[in-house]
């Protein structure tokens, strides 16, 4: 199906009717995923969901939750359907379906609640075949330090604003009203900032705009089901900041590859110049082989996934909540993560704590889900 | 010493002279409680701290920490100082001492760092006799339930800013450099709305700003160092979702005595109408007598203080830190809450968690706590 025939097909949908919101708000496909700097909503009906190519917004957070009863995939159904009814509304601006405070929910702030999918909740009988082939837990890595609390989980859901409250308010709108058919395990908060705790301008190499059909989402081949969609991986990354402020200040850039004063790599001046990993000075590499970035570099073109890094912050504990989304994780991502686990001189002061991976819904033209379940 | 004398007396101190600030940033005395919502830095030095009258920013994290040895009070100088030389970068947009993130310090974006002193930090012999006598736990209400982990510190630490990398980044340099001699005992995370989680309009009711100095500041009577510092009361309060959406809308606005829609007193229209206590409607009072605002409301012109009251979220548990400032919590705090506590409509969905009282040093001419050891 050709982009401008699907494009009408959407923006003739039932989803989209009853909106009330402007088109260029709504936009289904590729317009989804422009910066709207004025735009205080996002749109919750497309090919797409949003929060995943959507510029990052201030505040996140990722709410890990299980099924009670995973061979019930009448429950899923019903909380996905309960979940997109509740998104479509708050996300523009409108109180949920049985919001008892409002008034919080005038102020979206580009407010966006992105839902996908672990392995257990492909676990009943209906669903099982409709499983990524990618949907199961990652290598274990070398680095990993994985603690249960942070682990997979059957769902979760990304809610993410430029306000506080308005996330504060969402968030209890996807936790309060399933808790009878679920369990909550784990909600990571963060925060961006374009620098990390550890000051690295951070998310520097991202996939151009123009390979997002490529490279993020799902094309549908394997599982028709999921066109539209994509992969989350979630790390949960632990940052030892008394070691590594320990380091001087040469050392660390050394680390990363790149200038802890705006991001550029040790070879060029500007955060965005492309790294020259051969240039040497006195026989020496430049960017040392086992800096970040020489092992994250990729070495093929598949290698490459959205990065979407938040910190977080509960003192003294700090880190980043290190999320990727991308086609298909096996061979986009763990090439790389399996690089940087064999050798990356980060890890001396950063511990992955916790790892999952989720199937990111396509967007709805009237729920959540509504291609798993048709 | 009149206001202006004072003042000439400040804008010429050791403290002001390297500032290398606006004249309007740094202000001593009421220019820093004027509104700035255009300045991205707030003053350090002046007769007040910072932070206190400070239009509330978005985010701020209260920091408890205690005295590894009480005894010791040249290290309590020793920590005042530290942080006295850190704050007044930071808030700056300078990086603190040994800021090994630099960067990070870029943006405060109103970043105030406010210190305040509990009673174990004058449990020396050397201070023991400026201790204020209000500086002491409150009396035992019935709907408390403290939990220790909330509980009274030596030492607190208010850092606010309406970016949360910016806090982070301080709070860091606020507990890493003491940690030989201090014990973190809890981070109190919060964030700011206007509202509250349960949809209510927040600290509508406070002092006048021409009180300030009456009602807010310590005039020096008792503990002449003091003058220009004030009291915290901070108090955790955990809000109990759940329950209270169960209530309808009715019910959840008679509790309170205020409108949901613009926290106008059910009496008026407007949020800071003056409520009618004795207005009745079929004989019924219009606002009942065990409404929140009806228990609240001053008795006398000195049952007043300074709310600053801010959310915090961390799924399922969620609440407010309510935080108050006033010359002396005895007499202005203490009988209220004990109105509160003996009735409030509003105890059946909140319950106080953490409890803990301060004496908020003054303002710095050359650093915090200078008039304590002078």
């Amino acid at each position: 199906m050709s982009r401008v025939s699907r494009r009408t097909l959407l923006t003739g949908g039932v989803g989209l009717a009853g909106l009330g919101v402007g088109a260029a708000a709504v936009g289904a496909g590729r317009e989804m995923s422009a910066p709207q700097p004025e735009a205080s909503t996002l749109p919750f009906y497309g090919r797409h969901q949003s929060g995943i190519v959507t510029p990052m917004q201030t505040h996140a957070s990722y709410i890990g939750i299980d099924l009670l009863d995973k061979a019930d995939h009448q429950a899923l159904h019903g909380i996905l359907r309960m979940w997109s009814q509740d998104a479509a509304n708050l996300t523009q601006g409108k109180p949920g379906f049985s919001d008892t405070e409002p008034e919080l929910a005038t102020s979206p702030a580009r407010l966006s609640m992105t839902v996908g999918l672990g392995p257990g909740a492909f676990t009943s009988a209906a669903l099982a075949a409709r499983r990524p082939s990618w949907l199961a837990p990652l290598p274990a890595f070398a680095i990993d330090r994985l603690q249960e609390q942070w682990g997979q989980t059957d769902l979760v859901v990304l809610v993410a604003s430029d306000d506080p409250m308005s996330l504060a308010h969402a968030v209890r709108a996807v936790i309060a009203p399933v808790r009878r058919r679920t369990r909550l395990r784990w909600v990571q908060q963060g925060f961006h900032h374009g620098r990390n705790l550890f000051g690295q301008v951070d998310g520097t190499v991202q996939p151009a705009d123009d390979r997002h059909d490529d490279l993020v989402w799902n094309d549908g081949a394997e599982q028709k089901w999921l066109a539209g969609g994509t992969s989350l991986v979630l790390r949960r990354i632990a940052m030892n900041m008394d070691t590594w402020e320990a380091l001087d200040r040469r050392g660390r850039e050394l680390s990363t590859g790149r200038t802890l004063d705006n991001g550029a790599p040790l070879t060029g001046v500007d955060e965005h110049d492309e790294p020259v990993f051969t240039a040497t000075r006195g026989g020496v590499p430049v960017i040392p082989e086992s800096s970040h970035i020489a092992r994250a570099h990729r070495r093929s073109d598949r290698e490459q996934f959205l990065r979407r890094p938040y910190s977080y912050d509960s003192p003294p504990d700090s880190g980043l909540i290190f999320a990727t989304y991308q086609r298909d994780p096996l061979v986009q991502y763990v090439p790389v993560q399996q690089r940087l686990s064999d050798h990356d001189a980060l890890n001396e002061w950063t511990t992955p704590i916790g790892s999952a991976v989720y199937a990111m819904l396509p967007g709805p033209k009237e729920y959540l889900g509504e291609t798993l379940f048709a």
